[in-house]
């Protein structure tokens, strides 16, 4: 992965996806005391960052694997994002989700065409339906984040916002599985300017950050966090990369997401889900550190129960 | 008013304000069969397009008005947006509120530097205490939307849109006041290409509605609606403006607010107050009649209360 195969992905989905736009607030650089450019992933096609990583890996697969078809087992974003891609690029998405996932999820998965295979709720379980509709229909297995072409997609978003702002002293993203990230630090490495990137994990799920300090990975014993998109652990894939482009993760808590999330929607306007809120708020948790930078935020996504707020 | 003056007052006002970005839906366009332009006001300054207004009243004072200050009474957007116009331009707004005003609209008039005077809660205190203060201070009066360069100020959202798209067949916006619906429709009058201006109102507070019927300024008897910016009625000055330029005034229920509203967050993941979902609920129930037309929409606000959403 090197500057070029970046640049190869932004041309290849660029008809699938959205360029979104940057936004910014007078109010919140006030309160951050930097300046700070909003990348608005909550804009993206399915609302969220992952329709770009999800169309990538299918734009790489042969004819005849795409004649059969993917596979993946997911109940959040990466569930929609693979149906949508799948359905812009007129092939087949088989979503493995749990008997008890929320029909608003099952029904956003069948709205963007994807074809839902239920099983029981447990780990062992996901594994084996997905392994069997691998065999039974031939589809290709794609994973959400531990796959380099899912990774290159992801880190297009972060490419477009140096097109636009070249001069970015550091970007913020947050860490969950790692895909969004390791691509926002390739995109950093290869077309910033001495450009940092900075990871923001709840303390809830911090596995990142331990992986970082002991230099293996690392599992998370709770999962009690509003930010329910980066609740997965770190993949063999996307670690290596994070260890050598991601300066440091910051930690926040539960109370700093949630104003964070308040803080955007309130002062913006716009509709962002709680773990896109928590780049941001690790930023306001050591904002002494960035006085005056300029800062881009990736908000990744917007996908938020709307009858289930956390506020 | 004429074209020359709408020209003349985008011009004062525009360094005062944003010009607020045009969105589209891909998915809300399917579900209306029609071709929608959002002019989002809700990311104005303050959050809604009572800036342009307030901003433009206060521009056309003389130097020793200026001086002395302005007043309102408001609990609302336009208590804010005074506050902020005044505070922008370097003078003095006293904002006249009643006692039991939420706190919330209280701490963001101070936000934005205006004087708060606290009257008790009934129209005649309201009143007296405004004229108090046009005495004491020597401070102007500017009503919310019944005044000429209020008009003005409003119209010119309407005008940024149709330079961008001076094909629109149609442009909806809410009725309250009549201040944006008034303006809006001089805009289109000079410079649409017979684009025809539809009101939204809701059946609570529909007295817009029957007073293009009856020919006279009406009252409403209740004012039941979650769209609680349109609780105003017409004015002298707003409503021969409407009866003149205004094709149709389009009445919803409760239920197609409400429903227009989240219809907007989860599929334009922007955030928009409950009456600034009225004009779409209005095309959306009506939706038959604008197959396949260019539809401008004017979505007025932002500012809602996050902890008591109606859904």
């Amino acid at each position: 992965m090197n500057a070029q195969s970046l640049s190869d992905t932004a041309a290849k989905i660029s008809s699938y996806i959205h360029r979104t736009p940057i936004l910014t607030s007078r109010l919140i650089n006030n309160i951050a005391g930097a300046e700070i450019y909003f990348k608005c992933e909550n804009f993206q096609r399915m609302g969220a960052f992952k329709m770009r990583g999800a169309t990538h890996a299918i734009l790489q697969l042969s004819d005849e694997q795409k004649a059969k078809g993917v596979v993946t087992h997911s109940s959040g974003n990466y569930a929609q994002a693979l149906s949508l891609a799948a359905q812009s690029l007129g092939i087949t998405a088989y979503i493995v989700m749990p008997s008890n996932a929320p029909q608003v999820k099952k029904d956003a998965v069948i709205d963007y065409g994807g074809h839902i295979i239920e099983c029981p709720p447990t780990h062992k379980d996901r594994e084996e339906t997905a392994k069997r509709i691998q065999l039974e229909k031939g589809a290709t297995f794609l994973h959400p984040y531990n796959d380099h072409n899912v990774i290159l997609g992801q880190g297009t978003a972060a490419l477009e916002l140096l097109e636009d702002h070249p001069d970015l002293t550091h970007i913020f993203a947050p860490v969950g599985g790692g895909g969004l990230i390791a691509g926002t630090s390739l995109a950093a490495h290869y077309f910033g300017t001495n450009c940092t990137v900075i990871g923001g994990e709840p303390f809830e799920v911090d596995d990142a950050y331990r992986a970082l300090q002991s230099g293996t990975l690392e599992i998370n014993e709770t999962t009690d966090t509003a930010a329910d998109g980066l609740k997965m652990p770190l993949g063999d894939l996307t670690f290596p990369i994070i260890q050598q482009y991601v300066s440091e993760i910051i930690r926040v808590d539960e109370e700093e997401i949630v104003s964070a999330m308040r803080l955007i929607w309130e002062r913006m306007k716009i509709i962002i889900e709680p773990s896109c809120a928590v780049p941001l708020a690790a930023l306001l948790r050591e904002k002494e550190r960035f006085q005056d930078q300029k800062i881009g935020m990736i908000l990744s996504g917007g996908n938020v129960d709307l009858s289930n707020l956390p506020f």
